[in-house]
């Protein structure tokens, strides 16, 4: 089931009746079924590629609706996606070659935003950026959460995905509350129990009347979500922002792993931090040093030392937005400086994201600090964004990292890894928030990074008290599928491991999707039944998630 | 299809080799099929009554899937309630009668508790109290929450139909993290998605891998919890509580209202309170006085007025918790005494639970105090039991309401209010915390109780800083069929006045499930889809929350 890296030969012509169907539910400007259209929409980072017959872009409920009645009607499978800017997860990527992607891009209204309760109603294709600006613009007193991604990604389509950010806001999926959802019959679904069309709580209230079903919209094929309600936080009386780099020796860093889970269980950590190795800075800080591989297929370990030193990059780094009242954020300095202390370096900086004198000065001192701290001028870069970050604030400085192996510098602007043939893949296996647990999964993703020759990447998201997210990744040369291949296998070696070990990722990729369920027949044979009894023609998102798989009319030429 | 209050006469003869078949399983001390006993333990408050054939205890889950597997095998329904204390809500009462009821009191391991990670493992038996001395006497470093009803509640039953506490952690539901669920075939299902036996994250990591499952089993019948996670909060480093009285005109409430919601919103106030009217109070601090009804079905104004103030009651009473660090709660305090000292008094008494001679002058000093204020002695034994439930100790101090028309007193101890015949019943809309919203529901409850001659018992629930629950209910004489059927009269117009103004209520009744769900039709047909697909022989609860009904073999004599 192996598929190239590359399948453009594989794309299905599409059916001259289907595309006339399509153009006249969405109009002309809402179909796109010329070759080179579709394989440019449908470019992915990660090494697997399919290609859908044709790529619909539907502006309204009513649209999606018939679109979806179209499709049960001609056993025809949709893919949708929000945006498709999930780089390094596959994007518009479907699991099977053919089909219609849909793009839900144009349906992209703020609905509503509510000043007195904190939450929004948002569609499918408002980006971070938008949203963030919209609030920004009517002089919101709250702020929304944004992943460290690209602005232009759909906030529900993250969310949707099981995405996460850094403010206290950071559980993207968890701050969803009352979904608009179009069923496989083309019915729409209001959740939350109530009563459809006049329910005043269903943004307002989590767990509705009777189960609770938006869980079933995620990470998912049971439905299409148009629109969700999401909640938003009160921007703090007081902000700042702590800066840390580990220092310690090597030895000391699960006693560390233990000291921050004590720091978050105790809430003098609100925000959601990723411990980032020096690997991980350096994607951001610098570019590839290929001349120091020495013929090898990563760095040696003598050579990363010598590269990272250059930038006075620490072995581990990180930083977090400190938010409430003055005594709140007191505590939490007091707590951070104290438990931090043991271990390296803390520094508070959110001053340096004010309007006034001490902002300034602080941006001016930054620069010079870091110089004396022997740290490249690529760090000062780094701080507003970061910073800001924490504030629920978009950048792109940080995706930029796509393009670290693959191009000989960072794009400024127009960042798009997919379109411009960045390789990179995401895993992120859910590890329980104790030492034990986390040198555990350190050491075995070393292990397997070592035994495929790949530089190790890594970041330790801070979850919650309980679990983080080792999220590790490959940067690799889209344009040789024998990189392709060894990517695969690292992969696949990679989740084995983890899910062997009890670590489930978060999330699939579409290569990864088919057999996402495996390891807990019992879910995958429920969610079988689950999709067999609200789409029994099985043409929405067929494969998602472990679910069945799309069977195909007509098979892809080898 | 309205049932007499008190079918007695109502309930089947067990089919004698259905016994034979039970007591295969479960032994005879797991099967009570005499009428005598059938009839005792499903007593219920509510002005609804059926009977099963039979009663079954299972104590384990292999016990458990022979009984689905039997019952699917046979066409028998099953009828699940974990300790069935859920007292004016239904308890242990099916939609229907016949069949066999499940209590599952006796699957009550606790399996684990984790003092890293804040969480327990715990089996739907395990009761409040149970909970919380194992908490105690292992010295745990964390807190349960625990709901204002008896002690010798289920924590799983009542989390699982989205009942509440009262501490930090009073979203019983939301504190649940994966579960181990018997599914209507007999199979166990584990959720989360992950590798089953071995996830290391289950309990620690909500969302899982693919659709968040946890939410179909919740005020639900596709599956039988027989296992699940719950969190845990950190003992804090401090605690304090304020006890609020409401001494403001009448028409300042809706400011109050929303600068209460604020309060929440800048987490002033982080745990749960019930803000409480002048009778719900007095439920608790005295008996119904009957003498001053003169000839009226409920009390006058003028009557209620005379009988609150022989109690020193305020129209609006609550009492909240403040934790955290020291910073944090003199933070909480600060806010707590700016702006609720604009509408009452503020009393931080706290130090009443203190084991030391500060808790102990406060304990000697409250009741002074009191008198001065006041009040009648009755306020000062409530002081203890209303402190710790905000630190999570279960009481039985205020479900003793529950007798508080029915019987000339309240018994100390062994309570039992379905037992002992008391009538009772509540709804509970929930209301977006908005002083319009509010008010608009406040006002309409009490036009609904004065149409219905009943006094009017509410008590303002802060689910979040986005919705509160309206918790109203009546309390009768369970003896008096006209009563009964005054009541559900009551009940049936609320109950459509609160979907109506788009209120639906956060948990139904047995006698209120079968129409739960028709004012959200497309939720309700998915659902009748999803439950057709995992239960084809609707043998699982058949009936809750608006699912197809039983189709009874044998329908009841009229």
């Amino acid at each position: 089931m192996t598929k190239p890296a590359f399948a453009q030969a594989t794309r299905a012509s599409p059916d001259e009746s289907l595309v006339e169907a399509l153009v006249a539910i969405l109009g002309a400007e809402g179909v796109v079924a010329d070759s080179a259209g579709v394989e440019r929409v449908t470019r992915t980072c990660i090494p697997f590629r399919t290609q859908p017959s044709v790529v619909a872009y539907p502006s309204s409920v009513e649209q999606l609706q018939a679109l979806v009645r179209l499709a049960a009607q001609r056993g025809v499978p949709l893919w949708p996606v929000s945006t498709g800017k999930n780089w390094g997860y596959g994007e518009n990527t479907a699991v099977y070659d053919g089909g219609v992607t849909v793009v839900l891009e144009r349906m992209n209204r703020i609905c509503h935003v509510d000043e007195q309760l904190g939450y929004a109603v948002i569609e499918p294709g408002v980006t971070y950026k938008q949203f963030n600006d919209h609030l920004k613009q009517t002089g919101s007193r709250f702020w929304a959460d944004t992943a460290g991604t690209t602005p232009l990604a759909s906030v529900l389509g993250n969310a949707l995905d099981k995405g996460r950010g850094m403010t206290p806001m950071a559980d993207h999926f968890g701050a969803l509350c009352g979904m608009d959802v179009v069923l496989p019959d083309g019915g729409l679904l209001e959740t939350g129990g109530g009563p459809a069309g006049h329910n005043a709580v269903r943004h307002t209230y989590k767990w509705g009347l009777g189960p609770y079903l938006d869980g079933l919209f995620v990470q998912s094929n049971l439905g299409i979500v148009v629109k969700a309600g999401i909640w938003l936080m009160p921007a703090p009386e007081a902000f700042d922002f702590a800066a840390f780099e580990y220092t310690a020796a090597p030895d000391r860093l699960g006693p560390f792993i233990d000291d921050l889970r004590e720091l978050v269980m105790a809430r003098a950590i609100r925000s959601h931090p990723h411990l980032a190795n020096d690997f991980a800075m350096m994607c951001i800080l610098s570019q590839y040093p290929t001349d120091m591989l020495d013929g090898r297929r990563h760095l040696s370990d003598d050579a990363a030392a010598r590269w990272v030193k250059q930038h006075g990059v620490a072995r581990w780094t990180f930083g977090c937005g400190l938010y409430g009242s003055r005594e709140e954020v007191r505590y939490q300095k007091r707590m951070i400086r104290k438990v931090l202390g043991r271990y390296g370096t803390v520094q508070f900086i959110g001053a340096a994201v004010r309007d006034d004198w001490v902002g300034a000065a602080v941006r001016v001192a930054a620069p010079l600090v870091n110089r004396m701290l022997g740290k490249s001028p690529e760090f000062a870069k780094l701080m507003l964004p970061a910073i800001n970050l924490f504030r629920g604030i978009p950048t792109d400085h940080f995706v930029r990292q796509a393009y670290f192996k693959s191009h000989p510098e960072k794009p400024e602007r127009d960042i798009d890894p997919a379109r411009d043939g960045c390789g990179l893949v995401w895993i992120g296996p859910v590890v329980p928030f104790t030492s034990e647990h986390v040198m555990n999964c350190l050491t075995l993703t070393q292990r397997i990074f070592d035994a495929h020759e790949f530089d190790f990447f890594v970041e330790v998201i801070v979850e919650s008290s309980r679990s983080v997210i080792v999220l590790v990744g490959v940067f690799y040369d889209r344009d040789s599928e024998a990189e392709a291949e060894r990517v695969r296998a690292w992969y696949n070696e990679a989740r084995d491991a983890y899910t062997e070990n009890g670590y489930p990722p978060y999330r699939a990729t579409s290569m990864s999707m088919a057999s996402a369920m495996d390891a807990n027949p019992v879910a995958r044979q429920l969610l079988a039944t689950l999709k067999n009894a609200v789409d029994p023609a099985n043409v929405l998102a067929p494969g998602r998630y472990g679910t069945p798989a799309w069977q195909h009319p007509d098979p892809p030429s080898p």
